[in-house]
């Protein structure tokens, strides 16, 4: 298996909430730049968009915000994928905060966000969920890893 | 009873993605301002926050995104709270598409996009989660009503 490239990102000014952190669209906005370099990576990329109107579409995540993120912090997103069936794919980013614009996380580093998705491959001209070509299956197939202990949460019930 | 009143938005151009439609970023920031309209209903509005330094920070959310949303669209969501505790509260935001800027969803309306919250009320200068004062915690409890049948969800295992 190889496994897929981080992607890099730094926080802009515009993306800071009243709060002075990073305001959670933003988190979203950079884990949809991580998306977007899977579905490079796993030969969904705008070639293929373009050539057969099929597309890769978000339809459920769960986001955890776990640290506080300033602006101008180095941003690193690792990808994993956790499964993937005809249509549809689950797969997860974690973030980080890094030293440099291209930096690694240290490998005791704590993510400061994550989250898990369930994407559907849609015929955008149909209007309707359609079959992953064989090879990007295939790539799915390869990049599948176990499940971390934090996947499949769901918003606990409070008094 | 008084319930919490819509909040409304229109889709910018900046907030269309790739594909032609509202880009999953900013679902989320339309539900951050409904969430900021939340807190002015409970008391933790801005006065509250410049003069203790505590604020309500979302620290998990599980987001639907259940129908393509165009540029120009008006949008309406409603807010229900599911429950407080002392230092944090669940909560959910459904989103609609409706026919003008300041207009209601229809009674059989089908929502856009959902998403479920927990957040945490934090001592920004103590660095940690503290009590909501008395007055916002029966806000919160005048305002809970019993989950829809979606609460509670998880991202499914694929094959």
């Amino acid at each position: 298996m190889t496994g897929l490239p981080l992607l890099h990102s730094t926080v802009r000014p515009e993306w800071i909430d009243y709060n002075g952190h990073l305001s959670e669209a933003f988190y979203v906005l950079v884990f949809g730049h991580a998306t977007d370099a899977l579905m490079t990576g796993t030969g969904l990329d705008s070639g293929y968009r373009e050539s057969t109107r099929c597309s890769l579409y978000t339809v459920e995540s769960h986001i955890r915000f776990l640290r506080d993120v300033s602006e101008g912090a180095h941003l690193a997103v690792r990808t994993r994928v956790l499964g993937a069936a005809a249509r549809k794919a689950r797969f997860q980013h974690e973030m980080y905060v890094v030293p440099g614009p291209e930096a690694e996380p240290a490998p005791d580093a704590a993510a400061v966000a994550t989250t898990e998705l369930l994407a559907v491959h849609v015929d955008q001209q149909a209007g309707r969920a359609t079959e992953f070509p064989e090879s990007v299956r295939r790539r799915f197939t390869e990049l599948t890893e176990p499940p971390p202990h934090w996947a499949g949460r769901s918003i606990p019930a409070v008094a």
